[in-house]
């Protein structure tokens, strides 16, 4: 589906004009489409009194004392003299991209999932399609990682790009940046190798130490953002981000986080849209670990300790789960493990070094003869019992 | 209450013909009573058809194919022979200690949440009392702990301690030794400075290499064992021994765990009195914590990290919750802390080495003028923003 050219300038527009889950702009959107909330934003449009009711019960503020309509004007007002959409969407050619709106097939569904909060359009730079939810896995954490930070975040991001996911971050320093990096290595060249939702705009290269490596991301991966080219990427951008990030994720993993952190704020939406949040655990004695811990604690979180355990996490829609089952049958086998409580206390009774009778068993073991003969005969076959010429003595397997 | 001999001698008798836990001797002495049925057992008392009868409904197992009871008479016959609760009782008055039933003041009442598996009688060694529920803590783990389990439980075992509880465990090697120095060394003198339930006898130091630790524990804490003195601690009971644990605990704490660990037994054993398990989380890197990983990521148990996050978990029962308030409190603010999202948008636009006017803000916010400039007396007012000849900027708090 090709979208008309007025609602991509349109979209395009609004994306400079409202900030981040304006909810007022979105719900205008919502109500007349893309094309008149411009003209009504510009005035070009006047907005009766009936659009004005309506959108606050659209919002749920039917009785407040305000107009948010009048009120969103007055705010969007001071930037209508900088629009030029087909200003931006030159630069957005100019740097390999497209603008991926709900009129486009490559709108990701996952986004409408954030219902009034979902962005007007998405700034995409690089030459892969932005992959379904079910293959997205976001990797998250704080700017100042440790060293067991970084090696977890390696570990999950390798693993999670070998078994076919795409690891989605915010292409910050730390966790993000680590994230980033261990997808571009393992990527097998299908689909987009990385995907970074910037706060700002995707041709700002924010922070300047990860230049470089969002270079390759727009290389071979994708850098999404839902501010124009050249927008700031200012906190309370970095917080929408991050629901962006939630949204477009099957799962979303914390690696490490303080007691405060804006990963955590990625964990929170992403528990509000219902996708599973993994957190990873660590040292208690680590104040990086401590959001992470505290995620776990107050159940927003499931504990995550591999690629394995996050895939599990995903639930069907990502693929086979290869968790506590893998590990189980990894695990090394036990003696006792699947004997029954009389034949474990027969074999408990059994000495390693010398040998018993029947009838010594069945005083140790607190069991009948009957019991004890029995069981004796079963651990024999298991090969944990032995017969000699002096009685019956331990064999271990 | 003083329980009169016969039913003292009886229950010292039947925890030796009895194994932990055995249902069917269990069921026999809550229908007849010990003294009944440990003549029933001796068979100076036949046990008529309606008996069997009654017991089987009792157990449940009413259509079984075989007779609970006969099964129960074979079994314990060959004990019989051995039988000499006098003779223990004196062990056990000249090791100091005495034997605590459900007919005497001492009995902890946390013992009948186990029902049908609540054990006959308890053999106490030490002069303290058993403290209540509501103040007994277990710290349990493997036997081969690191350095990090090491620590964490010092810390875990002086915290509670200091806080009033009582740390229980199962006096083995690696965490539970730990988890008992800690607390004998934190103890204030109240109560048993710490409390090992163990797989065998009062008089037996298993293991051998923890003899110096359970004879300070007999001397200023309790040993406690529902097996009679001299009783081997085999497999079996070790498994029993951590029902104990658990039920006589308000809150059971998992420090290390590997992914097949006898630790992981108690915590199912609390889990399954409704009790409050913790498990403290580590690196995703160590085998001795991947089965409390596992515990956390199945929900059996709640991360907890310090002796306040315990005490938090033990619940009412356990006095003042110190958890997350005490840490968002100590945690340190910051300048955006509780601002409105309008105010946090004007926040963001102020810059800090220069200055802006209120048309800028309004731009670079996406708010409008009015907003701007009452966002910016609010923030002079909470010291964020100073107003400057040449226009607003920044100011740290």
């Amino acid at each position: 589906m090709k979208p008309d050219n007025s609602t991509t300038l349109a979209r395009a527009a609004l994306s400079r004009l409202f900030e981040p889950s304006d909810s007022v702009g979105l719900g205008l959107v919502a109500m007349v489409g893309p094309v008149d909330a411009l003209r009504i934003a510009r005035r070009d449009l006047s907005a009766d009194t009936t659009l004005g009711c309506s959108l606050r019960e659209f919002l749920g503020i039917a009785d407040g004392p305000r107009d948010p309509l009048q009120d969103g004007l007055t705010r969007w007002a001071p930037r209508l003299a900088d629009l030029s959409p087909e200003r931006d969407l030159a630069t957005l050619r100019r740097l390999g991209g497209r603008l991926v709106t709900p009129e486009t097939d490559e709108w990701p569904e996952a986004l409408d999932d954030l219902q009034g909060a979902a962005p007007v359009c998405l700034w995409v730079r690089g030459t892969q399609s932005v992959p379904p939810l079910s293959r997205v896995a976001a990797v998250v954490g704080s700017r100042d990682s440790t060293a067991y930070g970084d090696s977890v975040t390696a570990e999950l991001s390798s693993g999670l790009t070998e078994r076919g996911y795409r690891v989605i971050s915010g292409g910050a320093y730390g966790i993000d940046a680590r994230a980033h990096r261990a997808a571009l290595v393992s990527a097998d060249g299908q689909g987009p190798s990385t995907i970074a939702v910037l706060a700002g705009g995707i041709d700002r290269y924010y922070p300047a130490g990860n230049e470089e490596l969002l270079r390759s991301i727009a290389h071979s991966g994708l850098l999404i953002s839902e501010v124009p080219p050249g927008g700031s990427p200012t906190r309370w951008r970095f917080l929408q981000r991050n629901r962006l990030i939630a949204a477009l994720s099957a799962v979303t993993v914390v690696v490490e986080a303080r007691w405060r952190s804006g990963a955590l704020n990625t964990a929170h939406h992403a528990a509000g849209l219902g996708r599973p949040v993994g957190a990873v655990p660590g040292s208690v004695h680590s104040a990086n670990s401590a959001g992470c811990h505290r995620l776990l604690r107050d159940g927003s979180a499931v504990c995550v300790t591999d690629a394995a355990d996050v895939v599990e996490l995903a639930g069907p829609l990502g693929g086979e789960p290869l968790g506590d089952r893998a590990r189980a049958e990894a695990a090394p086998t036990r003696d006792q493990d699947g004997l029954t409580v009389p034949d474990l206390l027969v074999l408990d009774g059994l000495p390693v070094r010398s040998t018993t009778t029947v009838d010594k068993l069945s005083s140790v073991a607190g069991l009948s003869v009957r019991e004890v003969i029995s069981g004796l005969s079963r651990l024999e076959l298991a090969g944990l019992a032995c017969r000699t010429g002096e009685g019956w003595r331990r064999q271990r397997r």
